[in-house]
């Protein structure tokens, strides 16, 4: 690798493996979404996901200086729709996100049932947004999705709104 | 008024009356608060108040194109930390906003205390965020404080986070 590509997410040809998983079809339906103008139309689950992996290694080479770029936040606004989706699905309620992401990378963001937030996330470092694999990243949203479940199963008058 | 001062907040030399009122105090908190460099040190509470007072006149007049500036940013901001304080000292809670704002002046904004949501509104034409007095913002955030701790006082274990 050269230095140019250094400033970038290093290229690297593997394609991530794509677990079934419900999220996985979930995440797609986003990015496919966000494609408005298709683009990616013919592209594969694991090339439509490749930009959400990132290893250690890539990780380190990723700059933290400047403002974190649009397809990173594309790719955060990505996640946590899919997310709120999930959260939808398995509570029958509305939930949406609402991310505040200062210019360098910092920030907070929530999503919203009803009165109730039920997702809550200090945002660190966005320009290093990634998971290490797909498995990774189907685990941790099946953690925030239960987590999000449980408080609105804890609190059923607030998330009604 | 010439062509060039239309596309500004248009001139007026007269000062707001400023009332009487625990939320105007909070209000100067914050605006003093944001003046990182005191540049208005030897502002009075008049002349620091007059740029959240817009008549219906100076609304028409101020173009909705573009981004909202900082200025006006800063202004919603300061609005809103003023809400959550009064929020904090009339729950005991800690209280805080967050805000989206598209580049068109559309958004929303929260705030949070504990997993509750105590205000949420939808932002529309930020470019225009004004009050036609200082008495109108008063009342305003009388009603906005009230309506979040009735809600905190309905969701006290939401609410404790």
């Amino acid at each position: 690798m050269n230095s140019e590509t250094a400033t970038q997410t290093p290229e690297d040809e593997t394609l991530p493996s794509v677990p079934e998983h419900p999220f996985i079809k979930e995440m797609l339906r986003q990015v496919r979404a966000s494609d408005t103008y298709g683009f990616y139309d013919n592209a594969s689950p694991a090339e439509l996901l490749k930009p959400f992996v990132v290893t250690k290694a890539q990780r380190k080479q990723l700059p933290l200086v400047a403002d974190p770029d649009d397809q990173v936040i594309g790719r955060l606004k990505n996640w946590y729709a899919a997310i709120a989706m999930q959260i939808e699905a398995g509570s029958g309620r509305m939930a949406s996100p609402l991310m505040n992401l200062s210019s360098e990378g910092f920030g907070r963001v929530v999503i919203i049932a009803g009165h109730l937030v039920v997702v809550d996330r200090t945002l660190r470092e966005a320009h290093r947004f990634g998971f290490i694999s797909l498995e990774k990243m189907c685990e941790d949203a099946d953690r925030l999705v239960a987590s999000a479940l449980a408080l609105i199963e804890a609190h059923p008058a607030a998330a009604e709104g």
